[in-house]
């Protein structure tokens, strides 16, 4: 059990910005731009690696979600940067699915 | 019309490592790691910011993609990153939306 799963099991605190039944989404503890929040899906699944075909739409909808969180937040029409890291060299800490929306600032290229 | 458009259309080359119905994917022609290719919908959807409910599953497809490219191309164990920019500050360079595979070497925090 990673950390993630005890924060959607709210045995952690976290500062949750949005919840539906299939996902949450809570700012990072070690932001790295203004705008840093992290989606994750509910169902345990590891990295985009273990990604089933029946998973699709529930990525789309970590998607679909990450841009609607950016526009609640206000930081689409500025701009933000979507990031999925998979295993070590992606530069993936936790291992339960996670995107990170990065906003608030320029973003840089390369990413990372 | 974007030059993703044209790459779509083969109008203008690309070295591609994969196309079905929904999608087409490329390799980006200024890499920024020795695997860098970027996974593009055939519908023109301008960016994260302009995905629709019923566009859902279509995301997550590209999602599933890349992370199946990534496996194709050999750097899924190791690891990788996906990236979408959207708009100014989140850097993206091409209005047509696209998911950035980024792998064979790690990659670095903060992610720009």
């Amino acid at each position: 059990m990673t950390i993630f799963s005890k924060i959607i099991n709210k045995e952690i605190p976290a500062d949750i910005v949005y919840e539906d039944e299939l996902c949450l989404a809570f700012r990072d503890i070690s932001p790295v731009a203004p705008t840093h929040i992290l989606v994750i899906p509910k169902k345990p699944i590891r990295s985009m690696a273990e990604v089933e075909r029946e998973d699709k739409e529930l990525v789309g909808h970590l998607m679909y979600t990450a841009a609607r969180i950016a526009k609640d937040v206000g930081v689409s029409e500025a701009g933000y940067r979507l990031v999925a890291n998979t295993n070590d060299e992606g530069g993936q800490s936790v291992p339960h699915l996670h995107i990170h929306i990065l906003g608030g600032r320029s973003m840089t290229w390369p990413p990372g």
